[in-house]
């Protein structure tokens, strides 16, 4: 089965301990385009200006990646500037431009609309809603951010309620549930629509809070060197989305298995700039980092 | 086999979300006594005042902890007041009186010398040196904290260098090696002479680290309700080293084994007042526990 992104896609420019990486390829659909790529087929639903390399768009097509849903449009494309600190858990935005994205409505080619799978991207809720009623998928992700949290809760609210699961970091459950118990917070959760609410702590790894109790975590691999952790949390979902298509279920040993591969490929984006090193791992080195997860955790 | 633990014995007063315990069963020599003696003889080697109350003296030697080593000094017994914040992995320190602690030299009994597995808990590395000089062991846990880290390096670093195992938490960990990653912290300090380093990190759960890059990790069980984490860490080291006494070896397998059990017994801890439900659990709860820890991470 396929998976369809809707999300941003950006010329990154970034600065960490490790050093400086200029108008690089990013935006969280771009990641979770190339994670989900290591599974299945993805349809990529994004835009992008005039200014937007034809390398990126050769890369892209080179993965498993239809761009039917690339929309280019007059202007320049999206750019995100943003520095690491020493400690790389934490970073500054220095600049946000939003250039074409700005004027962004969605549209869903028809490959794009029969997907099984729809993961709708950090994106303003009234837009993850446009796409959705577009949408015939059985089963459909949503990631969001501090900023709607905050400045349009009832979009947010609507767009929650027919969704299967939400994936968001630690601080923005306890935002968005105001409760700061990771259990409690995920249960308040699952009460406004998703059935199943992941948890992304970064360093301290992942929770999968399922139906009837069930709940499973993971700690983060402990990795030699992290160059760039920018677009970590959408190579997660791209790997948890893409491999959920493959398997073509939603067993809760289905979603174990494929918060593992999230994770799996969440590592691999930190040991580069940009998405370099999560697009060049092959399935061989996939499923060492799946291995490597086992070996850390499982006794 | 069996284990000898050497620390704190205190009256603590403790006000949490859940309520205020004064004047209850404490220190970190007790909880580890408590957590280890669910799989093994304990010889317990600490000071208490005149004012110790007997029902605690009766309540550990109900259990598989041997008191010969337990000194009555003229005074009073350590006490130690805290309180948690709402969010309960912080507290704070109100009041410490070391009282009858103050002028503790620790004299190991002939049992207690000639235990196999000894735990040097949280005092002066001084002292904590005398104690391994006294004893027979072959195979040493040591805890610490930032008291000493910060104060008598020096001590501290000669009593490292012979012990097998340092038990510390992230923060001091991160404190006693000026490294912030984790996995680094943990290589550093095995140069000092540990060659295995347990890392706690409380809502985040445990990490350790062995030779040859080896590397175990396990998230916190999430508990339903925490009333009062005090004696947490000394439990998780209570329970790791009592299942190690117990099993007779230190395989990498076992280690991991011991780490589920002294989280199983941690979180035990969490969900009363002082060492109550500690003190409670039977076997079939502690086992029931360990196969929750194999339910959470296990895929």
């Amino acid at each position: 089965m396929s998976v369809t992104v809707v999300g941003s896609i950006a010329l990154d420019t970034v600065e960490s301990p490790s050093g400086r990486n200029a108008e690089g390829l990013g935006g969280a659909a771009v990641y979770f385009a190339l994670a989900a790529a290591h599974f299945t087929r993805v349809h990529l639903v994004g835009v992008v200006g005039e200014d937007f390399p034809q390398e990126h768009v050769r890369l892209l097509e080179s993965k498993n990646i239809d761009l039917t849903g690339l929309e280019y449009a007059t202007g320049k494309t999206f750019r995100w500037t943003g520095r690491y600190h020493d400690d790389v858990n934490e970073r500054d935005t220095l600049d946000t431009q939003l250039n074409v994205f700005e004027q962004f409505h969605p549209k869903l080619p028809e490959a794009a609309r029969a997907a099984e799978y729809l993961f709708l991207g950090n994106i303003h809720p009234a837009l993850q809603r446009e796409v959705l009623e577009q949408s015939h998928h059985r089963f459909a992700g949503l990631d969001t951010m501090n900023l709607w949290i905050a400045t349009t809760p009832d979009d947010l609210r609507q767009v929650l309620r027919p969704v299967d699961t939400l994936i968001i970091n630690d601080a923005e459950a306890k935002q968005l549930t105001e409760v700061n118990d990771l259990r409690q917070a995920a249960r308040q959760i699952q009460t406004l629509g998703p059935r199943l609410v992941v948890i992304k702590k970064g360093e301290h790894g992942c929770m999968l809070f399922g139906a009837e109790e069930q709940i499973f975590a993971i700690p983060a691999l402990p990795l030699e060197t992290v160059i760039d952790p920018t677009g970590a949390g959408d190579s997660f979902a791209g790997g948890f989305m893409g491999y959920l298509a493959k398997e073509g279920n939603t067993e809760f040993d289905t979603l174990k298995r494929a918060v593992v591969y999230g994770s799996a490929l969440a590592s691999c984006t930190c040991e580069a700039f940009g998405p370099n090193r999560l697009a060049q791992v092959d399935a061989a080195e996939v499923e060492a980092r799946y291995q490597a997860f086992r070996s850390l955790t499982q006794f």
